[in-house]
């Protein structure tokens, strides 16, 4: 396409990195935080890709985060290790314990990462990934804005509270998976708003509680969980293990805080981390060749894992290079060099 | 109702404990097998309560369970407890671990119970609620029988592979949420042939993978996962964690080994126990009174939550004893008296 501009990984990099820099971001974390948007940009995941860079500018601008936060770690020496973000971008404070964690939970098979007070953007694959680099499974999940009712109830008290799962593979790319448990991204609904498009069945109830297509309704109303009652409890679930049990804010609370959705939250996060080979030792089996076999019986049917179209966008954009629109091109350039002035309220 | 008769929980316990012993079963693992199906059905759980009995003694008649199986634990004194079931039934392991598993929970914050080699046939919410009972969160998940198809793909591979979660409340019954991560149980495919009645779309495919309402053709075929690719990619996460990360059976191995779905199935399980009070502490909140706010919040919007009806089910039984019918009361004067001659091939 005409519109499109090539930009290498490297240099997208260094230029969000200069971005957050610019804007009150101490360099490390700068770093960080740039890491994960310029990989969702990377993976082709638009949504958590340069896109987010302006929402991360709006709570740097509302002074409701903290750039210059350093993460504080607390170890124990146990299975459970903690890390403050004090009111910083979660990204930091996870690359700040990841290492530690990684080593914890080959010490005692598994180990728990709690991250305290942090402000929440990204999707929770990359930290899943991170970990099944180490040869670890990991499983990530957080509260986020009370915007789904649970099932049987008609109002919002439920975050979209999304949850990640990352298991090592033998030369490939990891199993991940990383998903909201609303039946949809509250954006999605957005987009049909501005579209003017009708929601499909099932996304959404209105302020009643009946069932609607109109996203105007559903925005005002409630978001539905996915697969129902079960869906329901899982995400009642990641409210209670890592909202309640961290002592941190769950769904509701976080949007209390933020007085309303239109600042990106702040809450903590709970990271599992677990060593296969701690597990499996006793067996005598080899689990990463185990879980082979899966994947294996998967492709003999034709059905693919999730996190393929990722990877697949990954290896083009480290051999091609990222395409950007001029729109996307102009906005960073923007950004580069109005710092948060560069947000019109 | 005439045909109804009156057994209370103590008497109900004594006589199925009776027949496992019977059966062949040691008296300490009769008792714990027995505990769990008159639990169940004392929660009006019918699936999982006595029911359950000639199931059981078809494994013990066809040699494929060892009821004299003596449960071994295996403590690293790490985060990862395993214990043994030795080819025996999976509860009496569990009941065996359960105490160190919590007293390694609170010392550690979270901790791991592996079952090995076990015969499954109960529901998980048993062991939440254990654990819920010693003030910690729980997670249970096992694998099953290949039964399922992933999510974009047409031929069984995953289980209806269980999972189940409790969290402790403030004098109340534990949130307790337990259920197959298949849309239907294989059960109620069974239930609907046997009627004649066509069964809901979207619980199935057939050998072709098209959707069907037919219950032989989805018997023959393949059921579907709940929530379309989340519950399937929910269930291959069981998959991993409960089958290849223990170097246990997965869902496929599991069918194979016992040479199809007629017996019940043998595999590993995996148990976590967290301790909110160890997650919480640096906080300065009390984790259980914060879920208590959600718990809260449901009820204010008229949401239920999980588990409700069985426990309420539970109440009843406890006071007025579990009403049985005369066939059931038939059913288990013939295994006291008949043992495994009772079965009828």
């Amino acid at each position: 396409m005409a519109d499109t501009h090539m930009i290498s990984v490297e240099t997208l990099q260094n230029r969000v990195q200069n971005i957050f820099e610019t804007c009150g971001v101490r360099a490390q974390a700068a770093e960080v935080v740039a890491q994960v948007i310029v990989a969702g940009e990377r993976d082709n995941c638009k949504s958590h890709g340069i896109y987010r860079i302006e929402g991360c500018l709006r709570v740097l601008k509302a002074g409701r985060v903290d750039g210059q936060a350093i993460p504080e770690l607390h170890d124990s020496g146990k299975a459970v290790i903690e890390v403050d973000a004090g009111g910083g971008f979660s990204n930091p404070a996870f690359d700040a314990a990841k290492a530690l964690l990684a080593a914890r939970a080959r010490e005692t098979g598994l180990a728990a990462l709690v991250i305290r007070d942090c402000l929440h953007f990204s999707a929770l694959w990359h930290e899943v990934e991170a970990l099944a680099g180490e040869g670890l499974a990991a499983l990530s999940m957080c509260p986020s804005y009370a915007f789904v009712a649970p099932a049987g109830g008609k109002e919002p008290l439920l975050g979209t509270n999304p949850m990640a799962f990352g298991w090592p593979r033998a030369g490939d790319y990891p199993y991940v998976f990383d998903f909201a448990t609303s039946v949809a991204a509250r954006g999605e609904i957005e987009l049909h708003r501005r579209a003017g498009t009708p929601i499909p069945e099932g996304w959404a109830v209105d302020i009643d509680g009946r069932s609607t297509t109109d996203p105007d309704a559903a925005l005002a109303g409630a978001m539905l969980p996915f697969g129902a009652h079960k869906g329901s409890a899982i995400s009642t679930m990641i409210e209670l293990l890592a909202g309640a049990m961290l002592g941190e804010f769950m769904s509701k609370e976080a949007l209390d805080f933020m007085g309303g959705g239109g600042l990106l939250p702040r809450h903590g996060a709970l990271v599992l981390a677990l060593d296969p080979q701690v597990f499996a030792a006793r067996s005598g089996r080899d689990p990463i060749a185990e879980g082979e076999k899966l994947f294996a019986a998967f492709a003999d049917q034709g059905a693919r894992l999730p996190s393929q179209r990722r990877f697949a966008a990954r290896v083009k954009a480290q051999r091609d290079g990222i395409a950007l629109t001029t729109a996307e091109m102009d906005q960073i350039s923007r950004f580069e060099t109005l710092g948060l002035d560069a947000l019109i309220d």
